[in-house]
């Protein structure tokens, strides 16, 4: 699984490793949340309506975990007894850090959604995209780099702008340090990338850390044991 | 909350009580399930989906629960506050009638879900509108009376019809099944109303029936805790 924020190029990343499997002659199956599915592109629909109709936290949460119940069982489950690789673009690690960590969801009912949602199909690899907040957000065209802003025009409007900027600042930072606590608290099934680097080094780190993963390093959750 | 099978009468009794109760100057908050929001309505058309794309019964269960997490938050809590009296039109009793005793998604699984969409506001009391489902599938449209039916054209057609009905008679037999063990299990919480009779005598009976409950038959869970 590809974890991390928006503009850590993990969507980059995971196309070029899709690429290099399918050429090798392994079976792919690469799945999107939200989405994936024809009922999951329904629900991201009614997903996209969160703003302007105070969806509460609750609900949203349930909507992801509902396209990933029927991702799972529409996708990953069949891909896997075929015996393919399941690589996926965000799983329950996104969900831990954008509504729990960052918008304040109780953890545990987080995780007793995803029991339901996701069963025994919890993935041997989850991947964390690293990289801070600010390259993230820049690269990802949310806030504009450093002394580039449309900044100055002074008065009440500058205060507000600079006000939801420490917001969403603070959401990006919180979301970054979950990701990064969830893989300190289960070394055996995460492995984290540094993301700042150049997509070439970033390619390199991600080819040897999944040959490290691949080569035993993996334990009793490894390939082999899919 | 009024729940029971379509067909037992209980929206119209529902109707009545509402309506009596307002003339009574108390406020009422009426809710219907799926839906009762502007979010909820969008889960809705989702679910409308779920038989023609192969729905998964995990990712129909969350999609009613996010529902029922947006109506919890939005509606009922703030009717609540406002002390007014919430009476709703199927509510978490039926998801474990429906996706649980009648298609087999685990009881646990559903009820985890329950505590993660409702928290603290499970209703203090739960009507069950009780009819055998021969005539709750007659009144409902469902299935003709008895020999009135369009039968008798002979071979497989009516072989395969045959056996559809058997399967959607299971299907019902074991949903009011789970109403009654559902009352069963929790009798302080849940009163059960025979809704064989016409709509005057059960009129009566639910009349009788609040009645007891409001006057301290309710206990500790009656509205005088609210």
């Amino acid at each position: 699984m590809f974890e991390g924020p928006d503009g850590s190029g993990k969507s980059t990343q995971l196309r070029r490793l899709v690429e290099l499997v399918t050429a090798s002659g392994v079976g792919v199956c690469e799945v999107r949340e939200p989405g994936g599915t024809k009922i999951g592109e329904a629900i991201r629909q009614v997903l996209l309506q969160r703003d302007h109709d105070c969806m509460t936290l609750r609900c949203e949460m349930l909507l992801y975990m509902a396209s990933r119940a029927q991702l799972v069982e529409q996708k990953i489950r069949p891909a896997l007894a075929r015996g393919e690789l399941v690589v996926a673009d965000r799983f329950v690690t996104s969900t831990v850090a954008y509504q729990g960590a960052a918008q304040g969801l109780p953890y545990d009912e987080i995780t007793a959604a995803a029991r339901i949602a996701v069963g025994v199909n919890t993935p041997d690899l989850v991947l964390v995209f690293d990289v801070d907040e600010e390259t993230a957000a820049q690269r990802a065209g949310i806030v504009a780099p450093k002394g580039k802003g449309k900044r100055g025009d002074g008065g009440t409007s500058s205060l507000f702008a600079d006000r939801m900027e420490d917001r969403t600042r603070e959401f990006r930072r919180r979301v970054r340090q979950s990701y990064l606590d969830q893989a300190q608290g289960e070394p055996e099934r995460f492995r984290v990338i540094d993301a700042a680097k150049g997509p070439d080094e970033v390619w390199r780190a991600l080819v040897e850390t999944m040959e490290k993963w691949a080569g035993g390093d993996a334990g009793a959750g490894g390939p082999a044991a899919r």
